[in-house]
């Protein structure tokens, strides 16, 4: 007896009966565990009505945002399922094993749609869960360290667990319907996540960045109050800001980056697989994921701290490492014992050695305890404009040590799989090992959301405890919790990164296998001038961003300005400012910058494949990875670079608040905002939603010739039509665009 | 009766005898035009005592600087000027035409000799006209605007007219000595000229930049005081900067890209030449620009203002559209009669059409007339932070259509050339196409660095008459002059930039043509990482040099500081401050710091190489060319919109001078300095360095194979010692470059 897969195939090995449904099993005990946090959390009390009254208010706030999100997007995400149906209807027409065009069109539009709706529920019940959370963090640090941070993991614990479990289950649900077509198929589940959390990074990193920069620009700037000052009309935007950017977006894209490096590995192994029969090279990827999520489980519920005042950072690292040591014996396990083939172990090690390396570089690049921050906050006491170059120089830095990580791991992998595999696919096996590198890497992602979004609600905890006015000893607390959850936050974000890359080349990789190119030849010039247009892209989309969050962030200052000036008793105190105005600004403002960067992103690669063919879309895939992790990594270190030198600074060196270096440390902080938590984490999902959208559209940018291979389609008048109409969208909306100004305005 | 050339053959038709003999002579025409300017200019009035005083000093300054740099780098010349006979030496050995290996060893190890002279010449007189013009067009400003026009104008054209004059007789005698072999020998003299350039670039690049900052963080933002006061010690090291950088850099600079877009096409032509015999290919680049530098001549002579008061842009772009319209004529007269081939004039068309675009892109975004520095005015309002944000998007929304301009004359090209030649070599043709494109777009040099170096000679003007007190008519006349040459320096930067990347990408094909390379094949594992590494090279070297900038201004401020504070009557203005001793600070300075990042260039290549063979080389050429043209022209725009919108509010916007806006302007403009003057335009020679080692040092990565081809060198012991070797002085030379703070210091 063994599982009959939807296609016919038969799974006959009882280990791998057994490996798959235990996987299912993993996955939804992952579920069930997040589920169970759930329940613990909400019964957390939720602090004196005034705390209430201002959850309340942000959660309001951040629920109206995320609706008002979906609803922009509906329709959008209707038409690419329709794109995506028949781009799987041409697909179909190549494959060898007999199901009909139109179920392939069909799984890939449904596995397309399921991405989406994963990753929006992940960014939806994440956000909403830092929304429960932030509150009874707050109320908990009025009496204990230990049980603000239980509850403030905890939150993220939630997010990660999701992540982990609906990543895992439609991976494997695919597999087992579609199996040998699952390639087809897995890359619409995809494509579907990683596109919705390109929105959802968009959106909610030019909603969160318009609110902090505009609420900081007219409160701690032109009025000089404090942070978080309830005065100040754009608070409780800035709060609301804090959870659809640091945990609807985060989540959405750490979602897609978990989802995106097991749909390569799974398109490559079943690659190999269709050569060699041996169904480990496609189940081994599910089973290190399956012991990763057990693992996470096991960890995240042990991080407590041992005693009141306990650095939470250590705390936080010892489940961290407990779980890494259990993933690296599964993999060792699951390697020697299954696979019969040590490859397996180090491919996936190496990805280990790589978040290690990542972890250890941000680290140095942001850690207030390192050189780098204190060089910049040295450089604020010759002002901000030392400061910005200082940051600069260590950014442009930061970006070669990054890649010279990642280069290395490449080049691990190539020398791992350097035998290749029988008939001599050597390409194949390598970028196969690339992936396992990705899945190695993030294997630990459950530990790595709890860490990160513990931020996020560590902030918001601080940020309704100003404005309820807590008493000191919480608001230590608090702070402390929110230092680490910076830390923690750049940590994750270089993960993000160079998952990003590495999921981008083993796509870049399958795109290559899967339409059989000859080779991706630099020195044929459409090849190079789409490698070219292709590194723009990331620049023009940075552009896009940033200026973005300058148009909706003077928005906001204009409206609390008016506020300020023209609503009596708000500068005075005696009456709350409309919080709900600023709200829903920066909702309609961030939902109106969200198209044209995501179109960008959408089209770009269609035109490009139709004009110059697939191998110059190759070219251009390689310009957007290249170019893409570069400004990735420099925005995301020199931005918490700038970030931490202004926290040492305010915790007193050079003359502490107000001294004129600390001016200088805000301008920098201020300039790195955008770029670090818009421009930035908006680039990993943008690389691979431009690599997804080229393997899913090239299928019909080809006709299959008999005896394999295809052959380009040709300028016919429907391909004309695709390029013309697709440059009109692109230059007609970056027009509209630009038509308004950025940060500089009358 | 043929001109009969060193190799033994013979130029039989007589319009090609004529056509050499023609070459040479206008080429020598060229510079006894800059030696009959340079009478002309050394004749004109110095003015008074004070202002010879002043004058004196800059120039002491200047002059001890360029000394003290040539002996810097003269043991590096004469090392790699040994590694460059060897490689002529391996290369001689691929050699069908008869020469012996140690004749092309020589001829290689001479011709880089020679560019690297002659490129030292070119900054060396360039900076010393520019040195004896700046008095004299203070002196001349007195009475006359149209005098001080011609003068400032006059000193710039000497500079281009060296340029052209030596960059073609380089390039003929090379062809004229060699013919057949020439390639091998023109890649030593293109490699001497922009490996002298990237000194040049660099250490004037950061002394400028240094002294600049230095000067005003003391001076304009810790003393409160006026640009170019006397009292500040840093003022005199601030002018020499001016001439070291904007001068002496910036010429051997533009010398270096005129002569590499010269022998990229020589190089190329010669293939095609072996191959049809049409000597043509070969003769039309050097006609081109013999007709270029002709042209020049006449309409640089022709630049005045007609009448007192006329707007000096007008005059100049009066010049400008001459020299232009005689240079198209002559590409149609060459291409028509001579031949018989129209796509050599519509390729060379390309070129101008190229450079007119580049020039409309540059002025939009860097003109105070145009909206993104309206924009970056405007944000000045809210802060230097939004006024970074502003300039940031600006910048990268600037490289991406630098690069769409760059991706179309590349199309040009490939249409134009679409047929190839006989054979079905249409590659090779097409990269010809391209480099024909780099020689029409230079042709203009002449006029291009008459524009150029006349921004330095005003400003340098406008610092003597500041420091003399010369009455206030003169003084608006010089910062008129001043303001025009602040557009005219952005556009030779734009200009620049675009000429790299043309030069680099037909040497890009040079090298994959001249090592007859299957392919470029990015998804060869080696490839692909060299292609990341490549990437992370330009961005490692604008990090060195940023930081270059900050250690050496911080020595500046410390001296300034101390004069201010410990030598008695400088405050007061009734002694003056010891300026010979921050003029040596600066010197030492951007001397120690020249050399990791011009090792990096040198070095970083051969270790690729011999690591990963020449396919893998190529890959890391691609990366560096795209990351190098991305950061440089984000840098060169930014910087130069930052200093414009600083300008626009000095006269008199948002509350001019003094104003909270202006102190934002000054921050945006302290940011860019750095970046527009020292790392972007030093990014242009260092695109060229590593595609120019990558030629000559492959000879020595591959040995010759039977029947044509190569194949790898393989890991000996001497590989593995150069590889060893050449890591350990890359590591080396960064930790010794890392161990002292930049910025930020106590």
């Amino acid at each position: 007896m063994g599982i009959t897969l939807f296609e016919g195939f038969t799974v006959a090995n009882p280990f791998e009966q057994y490996a798959l449904i235990g996987v299912l099993v993993i996955a939804i005990l992952g579920l069930l565990y997040a589920a169970f946090l759930t329940r613990q959390i909400l019964k957390e009390p939720e602090g004196n009505e005034r705390m209430k009254h201002i959850a309340n208010a942000i959660r309001t706030g951040g629920n109206a945002y995320l609706r008002q999100q979906f609803r922009t997007i509906l329709l959008l995400i209707f038409l690419v399922a329709i794109f995506v149906f028949f781009t799987g209807w041409f697909a179909g027409a190549t494959s060898a094993y007999g199901n009909p065009v139109w179920l392939i069109g069909l799984g890939r539009a449904a596995g397309f749609l399921m991405g989406a709706v994963f990753s929006a529920l992940v960014g939806y019940i994440g956000m909403n869960m830092a929304l429960q959370g932030n509150v009874r963090v707050a109320q908990a640090a009025r009496s204990s360290f230990a049980q603000a941070l239980k509850i403030a993991y905890r939150t993220g614990t939630i997010t990660g667990m999701l992540t982990d479990g609906l990543g895992l289950l439609g991976g494997t649900i695919i597999f087992i319907i579609f199996f040998r077509d699952a390639p087809l198929v897995l890359i619409g589940f995809g494509f579907g996540g990683t596109l919705l959390a390109l929105f959802m990074r968009v959106g909610g990193g030019i909603y969160t960045k318009a609110a902090d920069v505009g609420a900081d620009l007219v409160g701690k700037i032109e009025k000089g109050i404090p942070e978080d000052d309830p005065r100040n009309a754009a608070v409780i935007a800035d709060l609301v800001g804090d959870n659809v950017g640091d945990c609807a977006g985060m989540a959405a894209d750490i979602f897609e980056s978990y989802e995106v490096t097991i749909v390569s590995s799974m398109i490559l192994g079943l690659l190999i697989t269709a050569t060699t029969g041996q169904l480990y090279w496609i189940i081994f990827p599910l089973l290190v994921r399956a012991a990763g999520v057990f693992s996470s489980i096991i960890s995240t519920y042990s991080v407590r701290a041992v005693r009141e005042g306990e650095n939470a950072m250590k705390a936080i690292h010892r489940g961290y490492w407990l779980a890494a040591a259990i993933s690296v014996v599964s993999f060792f396990f699951f390697a020697f014992f299954y696979c019969k083939d040590m490859r397996f172990f180090w491919a996936t090690a190496v990805g280990v050695i790589l978040a290690i390396a990542i972890n250890y570089l941000t680290d140095y690049y942001t850690s207030t305890e390192r050189n780098p921050v204190k060089e910049i906050a040295k450089a604020t006491k010759t002002g901000p404009a030392t400061t910005i170059l200082s940051g600069l120089a260590l950014g442009y830095e930061s970006s070669v040590t990054a890649i010279i990580v990642i280069a290395l791991s490449i080049i691990a992998s190539a020398f791992i799989w350097r035998d290749g595999g029988a008939g001599g696919q050597t390409i194949l096996y390598i970028f196969y090992g690339v992936s396992l590198c990705g899945i190695g890497q993030l294997t630990l992602t459950g530990n790595n959301i709890s860490m990160d979004a513990f931020g996020p609600v560590s902030d918001n905890a601080n940020g309704i405890a100003e404005m309820s006015g807590l008493e000191p000893k919480a608001r230590q607390i608090l702070a402390d919790l929110d230092a680490v959850g910076n830390t923690t936050k750049a940590i994750t974000k270089g993960i993000a990164i160079a998952s990003a890359v590495i999921a981008a080349v083993a796509l870049f990789a399958a795109f290559y296998e899967d339409y059989k190119l000859d080779a991706i030849n630099l020195i044929h010039w459409p090849v190079f001038v789409c490698f070219l247009i292709g590194g723009a892209i990331p620049c023009l989309f940075s552009s896009l961003t940033i200026s973005a969050v300058g148009r909706a962030a003077y928005d906001i200052i204009q409206e609390v300005r008016y506020q300020f000036a023209n609503v009596k008793g708000v500068w005075e105190g005696t009456v709350d400012p409309d919080y709900g105005k600023v709200v829903s600004i920066c909702t309609r403002a961030a939902q109106k910058e969200l198209l044209t960067p995501a179109l960008l992103a959408i089209i770009s690669p269609i035109v490009i494949g139709f004009l110059f063919g697939l191998e110059a879309l190759a070219g251009f895939l390689a310009g957007v990875i290249l170019v893409g992790q570069i400004l990735a990594v420099f925005m995301a270190n020199a931005g918490g670079a700038w970030d931490n030198a202004k926290k040492t600074i305010e915790d007193g060196l050079y003359g502490g608040k107000g001294s004129e270096a600390h001016k200088a440390a805000v301008v920098g902080d201020t300039v790195g905002d955008p770029l670090k938590d818009t421009a930035g984490p908006a680039l990993n999902p943008l690389i691979k939603v431009i690599n997804l959208v080229a393997v899913i559209a090239a299928s019909m940018m080809v006709v299959p010739i008999a005896g394999g291979g295809f052959k380009p389609v040709g300028f016919t008048p429907v391909t004309i039509g695709v390029i013309v109409v697709g440059l009109a969208i692109i230059i007609v909306s970056l027009w509209l665009s630009k038509r308004t100004a950025s940060f500089g305005r009358d």
